[in-house]
């Protein structure tokens, strides 16, 4: 009970001395890329880079904890970073000391909320997030955040915006105040970056990138030639403080927290699930959300800023052979270590590489992959893929994240309320029942309808079911019996039981009979209970359909004697 | 296609004479009952009475000839006027010209909310609210309106509330100021319209104590002791005007607008489907929703407030022999009447005896039953229920509102995310394969695992069936062939195949075969088209699951010769 909520009591007590190779090559490697990372993601947030590293340090050690992937690389990241971004700087100038407060406040914030919905075992949440939706935002949030670098990376001075066109509006008309030698070292960056990773995907190409620009900038003193860098950095770990909490600001966070909650709990479990699968590992939606909450609210202390699982840290700590989160303290380690002894170094770091680092990462979130696929195989979700897409370009990263969600609520409840049924006929000779649609062999008999559903039945989707039978009412007037096979149904709420009670009614008001085979024990609790056993009577129950059936034409010729027996 | 959008084409160049008394009369009879209950309804939206016929006349015409049910009666109803009470209070003093022109914008906003909403057939949007949360609801708001009538029933000065204890505690401490004539007027008119109901259910109760009360104030000259009455009111139909529209409360009114037409919308469709039901006779839901929203769109310009089909009336309508649209017509002609010859005769009518109508009225939608039932029958939803209830008790009607969508969209989302699945066995001796659970004595095979999804493929469910064939494959390590019946599948999104692609790419890693049976035209195209059909092989793909499992065994001798073959 207790290593569920911790899994840590779990791993740490049977860890495997021969997983501990993995964990520290891989624990090393992930530390190496978070220093040029961290650094780079909280320009994207508008805050000083240290915060960065911060927000690399204490939730990760707290994630190892209470997380329940042995490969989630969580920390700062660009989507999430962008998102504070766009909150706080409703709120605060960016730079200001308000701006960082309210940074920090919105982690404790987004801490609260994950772990509130991960104890009350809401990992189910994010289901109704369709995957059109989320690949057309984040190519447009990728978009927002590469350009918004535009500024560091070419020197032009461009105010932040949520719209593209504004950006590129200013940057081409302040082209000729492009800064040469800050251009250079954005671009030079860029070509480290991605040449190295064209030589080996395994070379910390960032870390080295952040090297030869430093010491390009220290040794030929760019810096007095106009070339921005990151300046003083304070040295040593985060102090504990609580200074972030007040509530005068909770209020006009809480729509933006919500987003970061949710946003950064679905990037963050999509990778971990995507990885678990290859191992083989079981991993738990709500006490990851848990995990990366209590990350965020413990990390809020020690002024980190928003976090979550990112893709390509964990894809780099798989690959380097990560198997427990013993690796993700190894790389809190190194974040630790240079906290403590490194930060002077970063003194001369230009922010024209961080823009570069920032680039080269987002131009892999542009999926223009799934664009394709889906114009080839289906124009609908493409169709929802664009309109987020260019709901989040043009009217910006809220608006575009309500837009996103609605559509996909519509989607969800126009395709959730849709349960499969099928009419069936007898199999000859046999006392199987098929589809009419898929063997049109079957047997059927007038007067007589049996149908199966194929789902469990509650408020959401009864209606589609109440009308496919009233049509069948309406077009069949001659039915006199109803066999309906329930047995795909394992589960019926207090809604469900409404309208099959209001189905027996119409039936009884029309002489219809109305039968159930293969009824299963908690529905047939539920029906007992609800008082439906005793309106439909217990005799119209039977196991098999075929018993089912047998009654219903017992019945059928009942009624046919009834009729020529009648005077009328 | 013409006669889709105006179904009065139809019904009106097919009428069938036979139809007419039936229609006369309750035409006639709702019209009577249309009187009383449109001046007390407006009283509840904090309205001048006559707004309440104004809200009786043209939206039931409009209605008649777009609707697509022969017995809903289309007008003022309760739950609406609080909304609009709750809505527009907040933004101008009640009584004042603009009060009123904010309610009549308001239906301007709803009519065009719903239009939209139909034109795009999104009649399905209601799928999603969960019958134990309107249930809950609808209670509350119940007792809300009612006590908010206790002002006008007993004279004490209560001021307008939404929290039932503020006008208890109110009333309470001035229960002093109970003004006795009115309260006797009040009290005198509920004995009458329910005894007269106890008489028979046909008697137009409400009217009958209009006319005895206002002629009781009248000669009794009652107003001069303090009894408060309607006044003057202006004679006359409503003359066309587009004063109403202007933009400056759009974006304030918007929130309510919405709930409005939901809930509008939600109460209409309900009580059409179920009179639909009863008379085999088919609504089209969305079309249900233009109809509404051109009577509230139409209405807006006639001085309507927002209407919408209401249970009462709908249920007098169809017992005195409602069959088609025409009977509606009718009913408009005695509100129209009524306001050209009769409005002098109200000026008497007692605001206690408008009062009386309302909590009488209101009582009906206090849903004790569904308590007790859902008591005996399902504690969860008995939980919903009461949660919706309290909320909007103690922290108003919105608040209400979006906490009971909240729930509802939570408990749908859940529930719809997981699908049922069966893993399958062959039954002896046949061809036949089924649920392992029901059939204990089906035959399986080590290494042969046989699923069947009994659900349409989507973006939120898909998650469900992934993490549990990974269950699958982490439980049992040995499984070398994967056999998934997609029979009962009708359609996969992209998210889906995406899912069918991680699926088969994670069991091909792990060196399990997959195959594919029963997988209809429409979800074989989307398999094609997205090249899921060629990474799994068309040879992978079967018509019938003996088929696959032939296939299956073939593969499993296959890989248990080559284990024997291999050296290791």
């Amino acid at each position: 009970m207790l290593s569920r909520f911790i899994p840590a009591l779990d791993w740490g007590s049977n860890y495997d001395r021969s997983n501990l190779s993995g964990d520290l090559n891989a624990g090393i490697t992930v530390g190496v890329m978070l220093i040029p990372q961290g650094l780079a993601y909280a320009l994207i947030a508008g805050l000083p880079p240290i915060y960065g590293l911060y927000a690399a340090l204490v939730p990760i050690v707290v994630y190892a904890f209470f997380g329940t992937s042995g490969q989630l690389a969580v920390g700062p990241v660009a989507m999430v970073s962008l998102l504070v971004a766009t909150g706080v700087g409703e709120l605060a100038p960016q730079g200001s000391e308000e701006y960082v407060t309210l940074a920090i406040l919105l982690a404790f914030m987004v801490g609260v909320i994950q772990l509130a919905l991960g104890l009350l075992r809401f990992g189910f949440i994010t289901n109704f997030l369709s995957h059109p939706v989320l690949s057309g935002f984040t190519s447009a949030a990728a978009l927002i955040i590469g350009l918004n670098q535009l500024k560091n990376l070419t020197g032009i001075p461009i105010p932040r915006s949520n719209s593209v066109f504004e950006i590129l509006y200013e940057a081409g008309v302040n082209l000729g105040s492009v800064h040469v030698p800050t251009l250079i070292v954005g671009l030079g960056g860029m070509a480290i970056i991605v040449g190295l990773r064209k030589v080996s995907r395994r070379l910390p190409g960032g870390l080295i990138a952040v090297v030869i620009a430093t010491a390009a900038t220290a040794f030929l003193a760019l810096d007095e030639s106009g070339v921005a860098i990151v300046g003083t950095v304070p040295a040593g770990l985060p102090a504990p403080s609580t200074s972030f909490l007040g509530f005068s600001a909770l209020a006009d966070l809480l729509p933006i927290a919500l987003a970061i909650s949710l946003v950064g709990y679905m990037e963050s479990i999509a990778v971990a699930k995507s990885f678990a699968a290859k191992h083989r590992a079981r991993i738990d939606p709500s006490q990851e959300l848990t995990g990366l909450g209590l990350a965020n609210l413990v990390g809020a202390f020690f002024l980190s800023y928003p976090t979550t699982g990112g893709f390509s840290r964990t894809a780099v700590n798989d690959q380097a052979g990560a198997k427990t989160p013993l690796a993700s303290l190894f790389s809190a380690a190194i974040v630790g270590l240079t906290l403590l002894f490194l930060t002077p170094l970063f003194t001369f770091l230009p922010k024209a590489l961080l823009a570069a680092i920032v680039m080269v990462a987002v131009v892999g979130l542009v999926d223009v992959k799934e664009v394709r696929f889906l114009w080839k195989s289906n124009k609908t979700d493409l169709a929802l893929l664009l309109t987020t897409f260019l709901a989040t370009l043009l009217l910006g990263i809220e608006l575009g994240i309500l837009i996103g969600v609605g559509v996909s609520m519509l989607s969800f409840v126009y395709q959730a309320s849709r349960p499969h049924m099928a009419r069936l006929g007898r199999m000859p000779g046999s006392e199987a029942y098929r589809n009419v649609e898929r063997y049109p062999e079957v047997e059927t008999h007038d007067g007589v309808a049996i149908f199966r559903i194929d789902a469990s039945l509650f408020f959401g989707n009864v209606e589609h079911i109440k009308d496919g039978l009233n049509g069948l009412l309406t077009d069949e007037p001659d039915t006199r019996v109803l066999v309906l096979d329930l047995y795909p149904v394992n589960r019926a709420d207090s809604s469900a039981i409404h309208a099959l009670m209001d189905i027996h009614r119409r039936l009884e008001e029309r002489g219809v009979s109305l039968l159930l085979s293969g009824v299963k024990g908690p529905v047939r609790d539920a029906f007992e209970r609800s008082g439906f056993t005793e309106a439909v009577g217990e005799d119209a129950f039977f196991m098999r359909i075929h018993d089912a059936c047998h009654e219903a034409h017992r019945r059928m010729n009942t009624y046919l004697v009834g009729e020529v027996d009648s005077p009328g």
